[in-house]
């Protein structure tokens, strides 16, 4: 049971945890210095794990990770759309 | 099989992830469109996946939750150290 609580909680943290950096974004206008290369790196790692889950049949890993896919393909569009060079 | 290399990938790159991110601050001395609150929450969440592991006694999820966990860290602390604000 606690376990559990705490896999909730880990799944929870690591899904959302992208959202701050897209709204800070988009409330400065600025992503100069923000890594292309690790949201590139996330969205091939939380794709591959969406995959994983499909191929398994699990649910949580693939709800999880197919909003992180989401959460960070839309990171990899404000960084685009806000970053100058 | 093809599973298992699908997991090792997904793995190897959410795990990696933040280098590239941890890099670019050093080189550029510059991390004020970073978010803190994003890497606070990968902090919490990666931590929770390590003592998850550690309950569940899955060296899988502690190594790589424990690394992100370390690299994080880190990310924590090149962003106190280069943001000006």
């Amino acid at each position: 049971m606690l376990i559990t609580i705490l896999g909730i909680i880990a799944g929870a943290f690591t899904t959302i945890a992208v959202l701050p950096q897209v709204f800070k974004v988009i409330k400065t206008k600025s992503a100069e210095d923000i890594s292309m290369w690790m949201f590139v790196c996330l969205l091939i790692g939380v794709g591959s794990w969406t995959l994983y889950g499909i191929a398994k049949e699990d649910w949580p890993i693939i709800i999880t990770n197919g909003l992180s896919f989401i959460f960070n393909g839309t990171m990899v569009y404000v960084k685009l759309k806000y970053s100058k060079n």
